[in-house]
């Protein structure tokens, strides 16, 4: 559990702070996602990775849906305490909406953006085959 | 340059993006910042990653003060152009103002916030000896 004294600073964005989300074990960002005191409590106290989604308003177990949930190792918070660094185990082969590994599937390359990966699985065999699928609803 | 097609979506955050800053080396996540396109752009045009400071509500040349400028290796975006990842070699011993190598020296450990490294540098001795220092203005 969380102590009452180690609360995050949330003022800054809304009630919001940023959670970048890094691969335990090769080190890669995979996304970044916010989270209101909720989801963070919630991911602190469950293990698994929840956010707050800011187009749905409301919390959102990564891999709800998709079955990529995100397994907490560490957490730790920066020198203002509005942001998060979340390693984690990532189950499945992608954390990505789009199927890819990472959500930072695009570089920029003179100018344009160019997708430097394959995709690792095909989002609409994952995100139509699980229930509560939807377009909006990715998760 | 950046084309005219390649911008990125600041409308989620109120003209910014979240931008995470990641040693190019090593992999470790150095801190997150946040970027309105101007900053964007300068970054990308001159090779400096230059954050949006939404307290001082104007641009900043990371490690303008301190000297530890952070040189920008390759930028990656995510699915949604939301946020930025940039791979980097951090200048000097650390990229905190508190001075640490990383913003991310505290860990969740049994609900409270504890520090898991040393400092890299005194920062009492890198910003107080910078031209332009000031305790709200430390970059």
């Amino acid at each position: 559990m969380l102590g009452p004294s180690m609360n995050l600073d949330f003022s800054k964005l809304d009630g919001l702070v940023a959670a970048v989300i890094q691969d335990g074990s090769t080190g890669r960002v995979l996304m970044v996602g916010f989270m209101n005191d909720e989801a963070f409590r919630r991911t602190v106290n469950t293990g698994d990775v929840t956010f707050f989604s800011r187009s749905r308003n409301k919390l959102w177990v990564k891999g709800e849906t998709s079955g990529h949930r995100l397994k907490v190792r560490e957490i730790h918070t920066d020198c203002d305490r509005d942001a998060v660094l979340i390693k984690v185990d990532a189950l499945g082969p992608g954390v990505c909406h789009e199927g890819y590994a990472s959500c930072f599937f695009r570089k920029l390359d003179n100018g344009e953006w160019v997708e430097n990966e394959r995709r690792a699985f095909d989002p609409e065999a994952v995100y139509t085959t699980a229930p509560g699928k939807s377009e909006a609803g990715r998760k």
